[in-house]
């Protein structure tokens, strides 16, 4: 499958990439044993520093993976890896490893020990720094600490669950610049 | 403005609408006050009660209106409101009607004082069931506790933010229904 030539993204404009809602790859790693899950709640909390927030099931073999390294990444997919999407899923447990089983490639990440995803367009290696609303709701708060980004296409298509087996696939792109504040933009 | 004729909708099902990561309309009422504010950073946090994580900025004139009455709409518009959705996020405070300014028509909700916005094809009227973010995250934790939707389109054309002035109009949609675990659906 493809792989993309990446660069160093600025954290402070990651939101570009999550804020339009994509369905995410979330990869960890913790003693020997890596995971990916298929994610679909999250959501920008801050641009500096750069929060995410997201809500991870607790019967996700993942959940214990990060929270026990405090550390994931971010692999934003584009339509073409949808078999994988559908595939990671809908599948759980440690007894598959799921790079191997869907052809993703693991990368080694720069700060974090849980492993990029090459296939996927950006990659945004997470620290957890909050705890505290893991219990209450499942919400796990991410920095940001390190963004890769593909330096072409500008604007992949990402997918976006809707529920019930359906993704819409990400459209046209039109910019409207001009008509905002500049501390709007 | 075109208006839609709506029914009520299942409040465990509202992801279809929110978990692709619309822009959303958010109203609020507050002791005579009405206003409405465009909001990009929310999420899912739960099907039963429906939760809905909203980050509302506290130089937001909707933040306050929102945490004193303690509930919202959040509407979601399509492309054809574009003009309103910038209008609305590049215009602060209490000084115009967005409303009026923007063709937008109030209707009355049926939970919340907060109106609903009739040219949106989906409402949800919310009430704030956790004030304890808003301080350290600006995490507004909603409840859905009535959702409105239009018979038709099944898939309207909904608009995500991509920043910087650039908008992403969703685009088809594809089922894999049968690849999906019935659980997972």
């Amino acid at each position: 499958m493809k792989t993309y030539k990446k660069k160093d993204f600025p954290l402070t404009k990651i939101r570009r990439f999550l804020e339009p809602g994509p369905i995410v790859l979330m990869s960890s790693a913790h003693k020997g044993e890596r995971n990916i899950m298929t994610l679909g709640w999250h959501m920008m909390m801050g641009f500096e520093p750069a929060l995410v927030g997201c809500y991870i099931w607790d019967q996700n073999h993942s959940f214990s993976l990060i929270r026990r390294s405090k550390e994931c990444v971010i692999n934003v997919p584009t339509f073409d890896l949808v078999d994988a999407v559908i595939g990671v899923g809908n599948s759980h447990g440690p007894h598959v490893d799921k790079f191997e089983k869907y052809g993703l490639t693991p990368v080694e990440a720069s700060k974090v020990a849980a492993p990029i995803i090459a296939e996927c367009f950006a990659n945004f290696e997470c620290k957890l720094v909050d705890t505290s609303l893991i219990k209450q709701y499942s919400l796990f708060v991410f920095e940001v600490v390190k963004a890769h980004v593909a330096t072409s296409p500008r604007y992949p298509k990402t997918v976006h669950y809707r529920g019930d087996g359906t993704f819409m696939v990400s459209g046209r792109n039109v910019s409207y610049r001009s008509r905002f504040k500049p501390v709007n933009l």
